[in-house]
C-alpha cells in the first residue's frame, strides 16, 4: 500500500484519482498540486454557462478546495505548478507562491489535463482575444460580454463540437458570430447528410460560417478587431480561438515516459506509464479504443472523470482495468442534439475494416402522433464481419440518449443483425414501432448482405 | 417455396407477415383474413388519441386494407372471421357476410392477437361500460366521452400500464378518473420506490386510486352507473374495463397446437408451431426470454411486428430466427417517463437466480444547469453470476431512450461490471458526467461484491 500518492493536476481525473486513493486506503497521505485556482470544475458546463446571465462561472465548481480538505482529508495545493519529475528520487519539483517546492511519491498521477491550442500568428495576445478552455478563460470571457449592452460581433476561429456549442450560446444572448475554419466541414468526423442539418441550424440561428481559411492574424483597429483569414477579413468586437486542445504532457515526456502522436502520455489498461511507479489518467492520456482495440486520444469528461477514479484506486493496490472507450459524444445546436459513438466511415476505412454505411430519416414519434420531428441516423459496420463499427444522431430529441445503446452494442462487439434485433421500447410520444435505430439497422443490414 | 399462404388475423404482426411474404417471394399468393373491418392498425396510440380531441381514432391506421391490396399485392379480406384449422386437408373455414368460407393454404400464419379480458360479473354488458383494446373499442370509448360537455365521472377498472395510460388521458382532458385495483400494487414488476412516484404522480393530477378490491358488479341508476368493489360502491357516468388482456389461441387449440399458461401458442426461434406448415406471430404466440433463455408471453407491439415480419419470411423459406425479447417498454403517465427491461425483483427470484437489486435517484442535467429533474432507477443483478438481469426507470425526462441501453446490456448478457464500464454520451443539458445508469451501476457492484 502506497504510503503517499502525489497526484498532479486537480480537475477532473485529478481529483478523482486523489478521492478515490483516500477513500480506498485512509491511512495514505494524498496530496494534490493544482496549477491554477480552482479544482473540480464542469468545463463541459462552460458553453451553457455562458448563455446564462443569471449564472456565476464559478457555480460549474463541483467541490472546492477546501471541502476536499475538509471532507475528503485531502492536502490540495493549489497554485502549485509542478515543473519536474524526478523519477530515480521519486519527487517532483515545482513552483508556488511561497517559492520553490519539492515533494516525494510513492505513487505518482499525472492528471495535468489538455489545454487550448493557440496558434502563435501575429495579435493572438490582444485584449479582446480570447481561449475557451480553463474555468479562468470561461471567467474572462463571460465578463467580456457584459461590457456588450448590444450585440456584440463575435469571430469565432474553429468550429468543432466545443465552438458549436459556443457559438449557440452567443447568438443565443444575442450576439453576432461568424465561425471560420480552415477545413471545408465542421466536424471531421460527421457524415455529410447529417452535418447539413447543422449547416441549416447556424443558417436558421444567423450564425455565419466561412470555412476554406483558417485565422492568420489579427489587428486592432480601434475598438474593432480586423480579423484575416486566407483571402477573407472580418472585423469584430471580440475573437476566440478554439481551434482544438493538446494534452499537456511536457513534463511527462521529460520524465523519459512514453507519449504518443499529439503528445498524449501512454499507458496501459491499469493506466500505469512506463513507470511502474506513475500512472496518467485524463485527457493528458491515451486509451484503448473498444472498437479497433488499439490506442485513441479521446479528450471527453465521463472517460477522464473514470479514469482517474480507477487510477487512484491502483495506486493503492485496487488492480483495476480501465474499460476502453468508444468517444461516446453528445452536444446540443440550438434545437439540435448531435451525437456520436464509435468509428465514423473515415475512422473506419483508416482502420483495418472494410467499411459500410448507411443514413436514414426516421419519425422521432409513433405513427400519427402529433409533434413529430425527424431523426437522421448513420450506422457503420464491417463488411467482412458484420459488426457493428459506429453510429452517429441528430434530431431535435432523443439523439442524446439513443447514442448510448449504439455505445453499448459496440461495447458487447455486436453484429449490425444483433443490434436490428434488440428488443427496444416503443410508446408513440417517443418514438415509432421500429425506432429509428433499428430502422437504419435494417437498411445497413441489407447492404451488409447485398 | 409456398404457393400459398394464408394469414389469419390483420393487425400489428398479421399484416407484417403478409407483406414481408409477398415482398420475398412475389409470385406466392397472399391471404389475410381479418374479423374485424380494420387493419394495420397502432392500438398502443389509443390512450393518447383520446386524449386529443382533434383527431380521429381512424388515424391510427398506418395503411388501410385497400392500400395494401393495390400496393402490396395482397389479398385483404375484412369480416372474414377464420373458425377452424383442418391441418389434415391444410384448409382454414369460417363465416363472412358472404357466408361461409373454406380456403386451402402451403402455409399458415395465425397472427389472431390478444382481446381484452371481459370478467363475467353482473352488469358487465350495460350501456356506458367499455372494453379497450381493439380500435373499435377506442372508437366507441372517444364518441361516448364526446357526449360530456362537463367534466364525466370514469371508473376504471385495472391499472396496468394502459389503464394508466388512459387515465392521464382521461384527466387531460378534464374528466375525474377512479381507478379500482384488485391487487395492492399498481403495477406488479415495478419497483415500490418507482411505483411511490406514480402514485404522487396521479395524486397531483387528482386521479383518485382504490386498490386492494376488484370490480365485482355494476348497476345502472337512470343516467348513472353504480359499481361494487369489495366494501366499496363508486357512481359513474361510464366505466372502462382494461384488466387485463389474453392470447386468441382457441382455434389454435382446437387444432392440436401446443398453448402455454396463458393460452398463448407455442413456437421455436423460426416461429413454427408444433405442425411444421403453421407460424403463429404477435400477440398470440410466445417468445423466449433475453435473459431467462425460457417462453415467455409478452405483448408488446415491436416484438409482435418483428415476430410477424420473421414468420412471414419464414413462410417463403427464409429461415430466420426471432432475436429472444426483453419485454422493453415506456408509457407516459403525466409529466413521468415510465420504463422497464428485462427481469425484475421479484421476477429474478422466480427464476433461477439469486437477485440483488439497488435503486438510486439522480439528476437528469449536469452540475449546476437549470432544469434538472430526478431520474429513479432500480437495475438488478445475479450475485452469483454478476451479471445484469433488468432495469427500470422513472424521470421527467430521458427514461424512455436509457432505457433501451439496459436493453442492450442484457441482450450481450453483460455483467453489471461491465455495464458500469459503458462509455455514454455526457453533455450537461441531457444528464450528469456520470449517467445516472452508471451511477446505479456502481452502486449495484458495490452490493454484488459485498
Amino acid at each position: 500500500m502506497a504510503k503517499k500518492v502525489l497526484v498532479i493536476g486537480g480537475v477532473a481525473a485529478g481529483m478523482s484519482a486523489a478521492s478515490q486513493a483516500k477513500r480506498r486506503s485512509p491511512d495514505t497521505e494524498v496530496v494534490v498540486l493544482e496549477s491554477g485556482l480552482d479544482v473540480s470544475y464542469g468545463a463541459c458546463g462552460m458553453p451553457y454557462n455562458i448563455s446564462d446571465p443569471k449564472r456565476e462561472m464559478q457555480d460549474l465548481v463541483v467541490i472546492t478546495a477546501g471541502q476536499f480538505r475538509e471532507k475528503r482529508g485531502l492536502d490540495v495545493r493549489l497554485e502549485h505548478r509542478a515543473g519536474e519529475i524526478d523519477r530515480s528520487n521519486k519527487t517532483v519539483k515545482g513552483m508556488s507562491p511561497d517559492g520553490n517546492f519539492e515533494i516525494g511519491y510513492d505513487k505518482l498521477v499525472i492528471a495535468t489535463g489538455a489545454r487550448a491550442v493557440v496558434p502563435d500568428l501575429p495579435g493572438i495576445d490582444l485584449d479582446n482575444v480570447y481561449t475557451f478552455h480553463t474555468l479562468e478563460d470561461g471567467r474572462r470571457l463571460k465578463q467580456a460580454l457584459k461590457k456588450f449592452d448590444k450585440p456584440a460581433r463575435v469571430l469565432l476561429a474553429g468550429a468543432g463540437y466545443v465552438g458549436l456549442e459556443l457559438a449557440d450560446a452567443l447568438a443565443s444572448l444575442g450576439h453576432h458570430v461568424t465561425m471560420i475554419k480552415r477545413k471545408p466541414k465542421l466536424l471531421s468526423w460527421m457524415d455529410q447528410a447529417l452535418e447539413d442539418r447543422l449547416l441549416k441550424e447556424l443558417e436558421k440561428n444567423s450564425v455565419d460560417l466561412v470555412t476554406g481559411a483558417g485565422l492568420d492574424s489579427i489587428e486592432k483597429s480601434g475598438d474593432l478587431l480586423l480579423v484575416k483569414a486566407g483571402p477573407n477579413n472580418f472585423s469584430a468586437d471580440l475573437a476566440v480561438v478554439a481551434v482544438g486542445i493538446r494534452p499537456n504532457s511536457e513534463i511527462a515526456s521529460a520524465a523519459g515516459l512514453d507519449t504518443g502522436r499529439f503528445g498524449e502520455i501512454m499507458v496501459d489498461e491499469e493506466l500505469k506509464t512506463n513507470d511502474p511507479d506513475i500512472y496518467a489518467a485524463g485527457d493528458c492520456a491515451d486509451a484503448f479504443h473498444v472498437v479497433t482495440g488499439k490506442r485513441a486520444w479521446i479528450p471527453l469528461a465521463l472517460r477522464a472523470n473514470r479514469a482517474g477514479k480507477i487510477a487512484g484506486a491502483n495506486t493503492v493496490g485496487a488492480g483495476l482495468k480501465a474499460p476502453p472507450v468508444a468517444g461516446t459524444q453528445v452536444f446540443k445546436l440550438f434545437s439540435l442534439e448531435v451525437a456520436k459513438s464509435g468509428l465514423s466511415l473515415d475512422q473506419a476505412r483508416a482502420g483495418n475494416f472494410e467499411p459500410v454505411s448507411i443514413v436514414i430519416h426516421a419519425s422521432n414519434r409513433g405513427h400519427a402522433f402529433p409533434g413529430a420531428g425527424k431523426m437522421s441516423v448513420e450506422l457503420v459496420a464491417d463488411k467482412r464481419s458484420g459488426r457493428l463499427l459506429g453510429g452517429q444522431i441528430v434530431a431535435e430529441e432523443g439523439a442524446a440518449h439513443r447514442i448510448d445503446t449504439i455505445a453499448a452494442a459496440l461495447a458487447a462487439k455486436m453484429s449490425a443483425r444483433e443490434f436490428g434485433g434488440l428488443d427496444l421500447a416503443y410508446a408513440p410520444p417517443f418514438g415509432p414501432t421500429w425506432d429509428p435505430l433499428l430502422v437504419a439497422a435494417t437498411q445497413l443490414i441489407k447492404k451488409l448482405e447485398a
